[in-house]
């Protein structure tokens, strides 16, 4: 298999030799830049791309072993990534710092240096995204099969300017130098509807239901390989791209009308343009839930994809699907799930639901009233007809419970809705998820308390045994090993082992050890002070 | 060097071999494709990057010994490339057709049914488009320094529907499954002024010109490697695309105009979208100038950059520089360079325009007066505001020597005018062509005859020493060795070589031999016929 035939176990050295091998066939041969054209910036990409190669062949590895083994997968659903750069940490995690340093040094280039030239991915924005991507690079340490999903963005949240005092927003262009961590799926494509209606026909005293008509834009996949620490386990991130289902209007085009022609295109790519547009407007409110749709929509039948090829009946799916709702913005998961079940496969409403609120879990973020995603029901029904439908029946259903246990308490009724009555309706998300999922946690342990006292004590009481607590932490690989290399060397040190990288609670140990020498000093030097009569305060 | 690190000659089964490693290597790193997910697509993509890293190499060799040499290169300029499929092109030039067959039959697939799988490059369209794609090949093949310059179109030529007995034109989407041939220099970018105004200023008792203002777009270079038959010298095809100046207008996308926010990036983008833009309107005409000016100033501003690299005085500009200009698409590179000489150089108008004439030359492809370009006053006004004061002072200059020659004969004058009057004035680019080259040709014998007897009387009286022909051929390595390969054998037999590939003159001495053999048998078989007294008649 090309460069990487050679089965057998190197030295350092061997294998930094190996790499600058790599290095100039990739900046010469696959980059095309000549050996009188290399600078540090050419050095980045074809180091990516070696780092990029090793990263593949585990990746395939990887994948072939959860095909082989029929593995359940976690899927994480979440709307930012804050995967900051990745190619130090891809290194750290392969395990070869030292060899690719040796490399670079002796083509005349610092790795310090050249992992500097790397852009950060503009894909997430806050906590929210880099709890994300901390749980994608955890959960591939530990061989948790699992594959994030979440939307390929152009432009990332935008750059701050200061000009007359006021903030000026430019956008990050973060992939006009292109992105060598990627792999263009052209061949993983799915339609994504929008607007449109729902037809009823009946069979024998059956009803159906099809949502048909609107306009269809289409999902393309990118994945991003997520090296495992100190394993050979590569995860996925899969993010979606909107491509129009027709490029350009020739037509319009040859009529001069250029602008209009590719109106259909400039309508399908604002969806993965950017991250969080402003919604303090219709329009941005329609294209925020249309983000949200559009790659909870493709992502669905890409897990069903993956599930049919299994062979499983349909009735299992929840034994091999988890899905993980980073926060509210993926929660459309839920009916169009069930949509898929009801409408598409042909489930009875009560199977459908019982699979649907088993596959789902949802990380709640915020307690504030004014932060809980709601969507105008207007909005809803013109943009996801059929989904309206569903949620309305969830809710039908979910306060029939609530009625039936507490009869008569209207007041307990319009709190646990997942309709806001008023001009216009809402639906909230945020019960909408708790309503469908069958585990919900904060990220904090007085978080996920407040969760339960005061956000939602009455679902609490439906159903105490969904609420619990995950707290957020954050991996050790990259906020020590490679944030605080000379930190890292003194615990390694200490503790005798850099075990610590995987088992945080080592930790706990050297702190204990290190109070405890500390206060061994300390009672030796009081004991030399007294001994020599010196006062503290005389110090 | 990686993959080729190893100098050894082959014999072919070793070499077929190692080309199996190749193809098993780009399908799972390169292209990330598990072992069970390949198929024949996956392997045309292999098989193409596989041959592709093979010309880069020669091709990073050949600009090595470009540059070393300081060679004059020509300069061939076209609107299009009929470039047809690549892959097994470029592997008959390699010489590796029966390696990659057997490379290709030991994984279970068939080269032929692989190369199948290419999409025609949507780059051009006809007789003028192959001519330009077989002149790039023919030079290659001669080891003559050249690049072949032109457009990136996303959508090639439409593809003809029929529909209620109308044609409906489909754009021809040749882009969307990748091109593996195509290197992106994200980093070769210039810009390219549209609008505008110009502005004068005084220094002593020079004037200066300064074109200012208006809309800048930028064109990014795509490279793509022409190998010569039997021969390592590979040249380079370079393509631009436009891109927008600023991607996004983040102020407008907030405000939930998403459309509106990308309307200079359509704008930008609709420069690089289609090949020939329907162009009987006025949006249509301006989009299509914009094209011939966006790819003519990209590309002088490169070859002014590869100019200067060398050190070389800029009076000796024709010394190292050839244009040719493949019918009058690109003939706005005549004013852009005297504009670039004029105004950024400070050279006088008399050496600049010397240095012009000498480095441009023209091929016409038609005598039509309605095939002519004209363009109007008013919109080169408007569009290439500088250029045009360019052409008129060209004119005024050419016109007083025809006056100076034939005074007094205004009927000359009208005719051998580059600005043709009426209301809207025009600019007529195949004049403006003939003025400012040193050499125009015909792409036939008769057709050459033609432009001098009936296109261009009074031009030839000027300077008869301009015109001459170069009949239009075609490439017998595409055309013959390609596209009848059992034709092609008989050949190689007949002419007891496989020279003919390279010097079609043997196929003459063929054509007599073939001819001298037909002549011989008829003659034995008359006698024949006559001894057994059979009449022809009675057969």
């Amino acid at each position: 298999m090309g460069i990487f035939s050679n089965g057998k176990v190197k030295d350092a050295s061997e294998q930094a030799e190996q790499l600058q091998r790599e290095l100039l066939h990739h900046a010469q041969v696959t980059l095309a830049h000549p050996p009188s054209a290399l600078d540090v910036s050419v050095m980045y990409q074809a180091t990516a791309h070696s780092v990029r190669d090793r990263l593949v062949e585990r990746w395939l590895k990887t994948e072939e072993h959860y095909s082989k083994t029929n593995a359940k997968r976690i899927y994480y659903l979440s709307l930012e990534y804050l995967v900051g750069r990745s190619l130090l940490n891809a290194i750290l995690n392969l395990g070869l710092k030292g060899e690719y340093s040796e490399a670079l040094k002796n083509l005349g280039y610092h790795l310090e240096e050249t992992v500097e030239e790397e852009r950060d991915a503009g894909l997430g924005n806050g906590g929210l995204g880099r709890l994300a991507s901390c749980f994608l690079d955890s959960m591939a340490t530990l061989s948790i099969p699992s594959v994030g999903y979440g939307i390929r963005y152009r432009y990332g949240i935008f750059e701050q300017l200061i000009a007359d005092n006021k903030q000026v927003e430019r956008p990050d262009y973060w992939l006009t130098k292109g992105n060598p961590w990627e792999v263009e799926r052209l061949d993983v494509v799915y339609p994504v509807r929008f607007y449109g209606h729902v037809t009823t026909y009946h069979e024998g005293d059956k009803t159906h239901f099809k949502w048909e008509g609107g306009e269809i834009v289409l999902a393309v996949a990118y994945d991003t390989p997520i090296p495992g620490y100190g394993t050979i386990n590569t995860n996925t991130m899969r993010l979606w791209s909107a491509r129009p289902l027709e490029e350009i209007n020739l037509g319009e085009f040859n009529e001069g009308h250029h602008n209009r022609a590719v109106e259909a295109r400039d309508r399908a790519e604002a969806i993965s343009s950017v991250l969080y547009p402003n919604d303090n407007h219709d329009e941005g409110k329609e294209l925020r839930l249309k983000q949200q749709y559009f790659f909870v929509a493709a992502t669905l039948q890409d897990i069903m994809k993956r599930y049919k090829k299994s062979g499983d009946a349909i009735t299992k799916f929840d034994s091999k699907v988890a899905v993980q709702l980073n926060d509210t913005h993926p929660t459309i998961a839920i009916p169009e799930l069930m949509r898929v079940f009801l409408d598409e496969e042909g489930m009875s409403w009560d199977d459908a639901w019982n699979i649907t609120t088993r596959v789902f879990g949802y990380t709640n973020h915020t307690i504030l009233p004014e932060a809980l995603e709601k969507w105008s029901v207007p909005l809803m029904q013109k943009l996801l007809p059929r989904h309206l439908e569903i949620i309305y029946e969830i809710n039908h259903r979910h306060l029939q419970l609530v009625e039936k246990r507490w009869s008569g308490d209207t007041a307990r009724l319009q709190k646990m809705s997942i309709i806001e009555e008023g001009n216009p309706k809402m639906v909230r998300m945020a019960i909408l998820a708790t309503v469908g999922s069958h585990a919900i946690n904060g990220v904090a342990e007085i978080h996920s308390g407040l969760v339960k006292t005061s956000l939602f004590p009455e679902f609490v009481e439906l159903s105490p045994e969904k609420f619990q607590n995950k707290t957020n932490g954050v991996t050790p690989r990259r906020w020590m090993l490679q944030a605080n290399p000379g930190l890292s060397k003194v615990i390694t040190k200490a503790v005798e082992t850099d075990e610590w990288v995987l088992k945080l609670d080592l930790l706990e140990v050297c702190l204990t050890t290190l109070l405890f020498v500390y206060d061994r000093v300390l009672w030796f030097c009081f004991k030399a002070l007294i001994r020599a009569d010196i006062h503290l305060l005389q110090l």
